[in-house]
């Protein structure tokens, strides 16, 4: 950490200072420059909180040059870490895997048959929504514990392990019980107690970044499920807000291997939230994996104009098929290949 | 809302979007034009969700021209809303209170006396924080229910009222018996579970605005508060995330005219995270109630250096009073006044 | 200047960094921390480019703790620069001037008119393009030469200076025959060439922040003006791009004293274009003087319903009239007051 | 064009709407809704400027649903548009050139070294800045008429064609007389006088998107070159500003497939601009093909650590050579191919 302190700062600003940080148990290094001096706090092992040096007078700026973060951290740990969701479907390794499936679950006919179509097409996982965090309360909610037996039971039709969303503690324990992979919604990625409570949890977790969330944000996020114990974390980037009305979202896939260097945890991609338009999803699933992303998350409908959320971003199953042949194309392009539905031979092709 | 066709949109597709309107239960209008034709939907009171038709073929765009929230419109409730959290502290009346405190409670000894400082220099409120979300689980999280009998403390022995933030049902419930207002800070702007909690509590709400959230978004949180029945509610604008790094926000003055013309609801501004840099509370603070604040939200701590958390952006005791002597002046430039501390005479000059 | 060293970076790497610090005529002060080692630039004036040093190996990142300009640096000369367009019209001082008139010149009657109202409400200084710029080849683009000689006509007849904008070299020629300040619009802030011509001209500028300009760009901007010899050099906010739709611009008040701490230059706030809405400006017009604003630039047309541009943000007679008092109130407020129009008794108010 | 009234706005104020848009020439269609009325303009052909109706009483808000573009749109002219720069090196169809070189021509040997090592690894152009826009005015600001003839020198040498960037409109001129294709940096997007001038120069045109800017923008920009007569233009995402500091830019991937489906222009991308670290450029170039791009523009140094600007961004020759291999299997991977060096079997490989 670094204080740099206003030009013209006086000697006993600067004294104060060093002192400061040798009260909290620092090592202060003074250095005078051309402008202005700078002094260095040594020993840092990335959770100094510096906003009791930012109070001091005289200081300019307080400058991070450790990581706030420490558990997600290469540093912390030097290999990937690869999160298994299911036999055969595991996130980080040489296998991309594709999570598919509508926005929200809706009934037992919708939600088997979309499981079956992401199946025969090549999906590893299936993702649906029974607890729905819609911006207008008048909104369709989601079907709740109904939504999360309906998954259980295209589990057991097709085998395809389930990712679904928890908004809440209660709600978590409830997922905790169906899913094989908890997912934090963009919206909550800064609730802790959420964090907290799902870190817990012992199940595998996909936590996406926030709409305003810089990447060490989203991996201080991760750090709260890694400190509760859980190390199962799979990142996602899901687009970010930006000015440009043209798309939902800003798909930012540069975080994708700008994560992949500074921590060890898996990163995957939603193309469907990360565009928000429907025609932007199969080209720009294939630039995440062109990126190296560690596996997509696709909304796919059986019927997307009878969808009772998103239907604009959900693909239609053939375009889904699709999807999964030209990602495939990709990942041998870059000498990956994609994960086969379990009980599948890893030679099938969609 | 309008649904706008793509430039060689075919009859048969126009004719199904119409056919689904009517299916919705609204009448369609549609309406060639030189380059394109559109497709109104008549009869819409601000609860239609357009997702299903954005899927359908041919549609390049949906157009929302109904407002997506309704309670907390003009058009429902044309009169100002007056939210009242102590005898003589009513938000978005003549009067204008200002809410400080330290950001966190960290002692009997540091509560009791900021909350004296903030009634003698003519603060109408006291904020400070029992539950702190903070970025790095690492990071002092607050003193949890010991923080709130020391602010009831703090009450007791200066009159003010209390506004203190609550994360999650749990605390949210326990906050309810101490605080006069509950906020619900920026991190939890669309956790929607905890909207509902609050939104069902009985008490005056504080609500932030999120860092990636537009004026919209922001009502359509506060929107699940008074579909709970709550109509006490109290907006705040806190800076959002932007491009320049030299504020820890940008502070987003015009949002508070902006929300006042769409709403009822008072609206307040905080320009302490607004800003992020305490030598800029003041001028901001000014700002704000030019521009038409009911009410500011500040952080002061007796003794800033000493802050477990956001010192940097702390105001002083000599500083705060300051601040109180410019806003009023500000105040009565434009036909307002300051909130007097309860219990003192209105006409109490600090 | 900072050169954070990956983790893991080896020793012969930081002594690279050294030698290459050294070899640029500074010097170099190697500071090793717990998670990684930091190498000072010591004796850097403000004009190092980092850039050699962010290619070398085992280099993370580059900090730049000296500003990247000089001249128009508070360090550079400490004092207030005050900036005389015309007689009693200053920028700077404790006076405040305001400039409006119409986005475009259109005839003989409109600009006289608008001028004599602009007078007559108790603003100091004329503003109206002549040259525009427009982002559709297919819009008005201004009366070019026609239209100055139509301002410097307004200005006979009612003595207020003229501002306007050039586009061009050719253009800045011809406007410095004519204009009393040259503004330099937005998205020309960066457009170097014509930096570089109109620092040479010898005339007052007015320069406006570019929409993705970080307030470290805007001086950086200003710093080729004053390079070319030029200190007579106002600037002025008026909006960055945000993710917000609900306004044109995202108008960054904060700016301001931020802005006047660091330089010595005047800033001024055009509320117009910072907000795109009529009915917005006022408010935000008062809320720009409570932050400290050296001036205001706005847009008021005769018969805004007859405008060429900008007839939506545009003030009508009356409503200028209205804000010239109340910013008149909020200036008084705040100990300053507001430039008399160019031959009128200072006292005078409209 | 719709026209969106306020709520409660009167019959009167949606008769003066009406008539307005009958004065201008088109036709008026009322349709009142439940929540407000909406007044359509019928016959636009994407050039009526909107800013009269937005200034009448009692308009809420003005929609446009034309485009308001038009001779760079896919409605003008359906069938890709293609600019070929040199016999064989082509942007937009099916095979996809790749353009490298340093940021800044610095001497005869740097660049005739670094045109034979971009045309040995595979790559079709050669880039390289004579004049080059610097935020700082102290900063090495390339060498001029100087670095242009050194360009032609290495075409000479190599047959590589030239894409170099023109500043003003003397300049403009000389590059004319030189490049193959003249590029119009990010800071000059909006500098319409340059825009009109290089539209009339008969050469190729790459147009980089600025920092600030909308897709619709860059089309708008765009459409200025064509409206001089000048279908010769390439459009190029270079990444746009977003708050995440951990990328110089935030790289846009998703406006390469969204403007291809508006624009009939061909589209490339600049990974080095659009990161602004070196080891993200191979990755994104990936991602970039992937997307559809037409083209890459990179940044390749014979020795980075010596390079005069972008150092830290410029890929070492190795890695540009990988760059190419890599880009090529995600080109066959999705059916295309990379264009090679003119003058060599289009069968070579890297």
């Amino acid at each position: 950490m670094l204080v740099v302190m206003e030009h013209g700062a006086t000697d006993a600003q600067i004294a104060r200072v060093a002192e400061v940080i040798r009260e909290m148990g620092y090592q202060a290094r003074p250095m005078p420059g051309a402008q202005r001096t700078t002094v260095g706090l040594v020993g840092n092992d990335g959770r100094v909180d510096g906003s009791q040096l930012e109070a001091l007078d005289g200081v300019a700026e307080v400058i991070h040059v450790s990581k706030p973060y420490k558990q997600v951290s290469r540093e912390w740990k030097p290999d990937d870490t690869l999160v298994t969701i299911a036999p055969g479907v595991t996130f980080g390794g040489p296998t991309i895997p594709i999570i598919a499936g509508p926005c929200s679950v809706e009934s037992e006919e919708q939600i088997v048959l979309a499981a079956r179509q992401v199946r025969d097409a090549g999906g590893a996982a299936l993702r649906g929504g029974a607890f729905k965090p819609r911006s207008s309360p008048y909104s369709f909610q989601g079907l709740g514990r109904e939504g999360l037996a309906l998954l259980a039971l295209a589990r057991r039709e097709t085998g395809l392990p389930i990712v679904t969303e928890a908004l809440d503690e209660d709600g978590a324990h409830r997922v905790a019980e169906v899913a094989d992979c908890i997912q934090i919604g963009a919206r909550n990625m800064q609730n802790y107690s959420l964090l907290r409570t799902i870190g817990r949890l012992g199940k595998p977790v996909l936590l996406k970044r926030g709409m305003a969330a810089t990447t060490t944000d989203l991996l201080m996020s991760a750090e709260y499920l890694l400190a509760e114990g859980n190390t199962q974390v799979i990142l996602c980037e899901r687009g970010i807000r930006s000015f440009d009305p043209a798309t939902r979202n800003l798909f930012d896939l540069t975080a994708i291997p700008l994560v992949q260097k500074l921590s060890h945890l898996p990163m995957v991609a939603d193309p469907s939230h990360g565009t928000g338009l429907r025609d932007k999803v199969i080209p720009m699933g294939r630039a995440a994996i062109a990126a190296g992303a560690d596996g997509l998350l696709v909304e796919m409908h059986p019927n997307p104009e009878k969808a009772m959320s998103d239907g604009g971003q959900s693909l239609f199953p053939d375009q889904f098929a699709r999807l999964v042949r030209e990602t495939r194309a990709i990942a041998e392009a870059i000498g990956r290949s994609l994960a086969a539905p379990p009980g599948t031979a890893p030679s099938a092709r969609g």
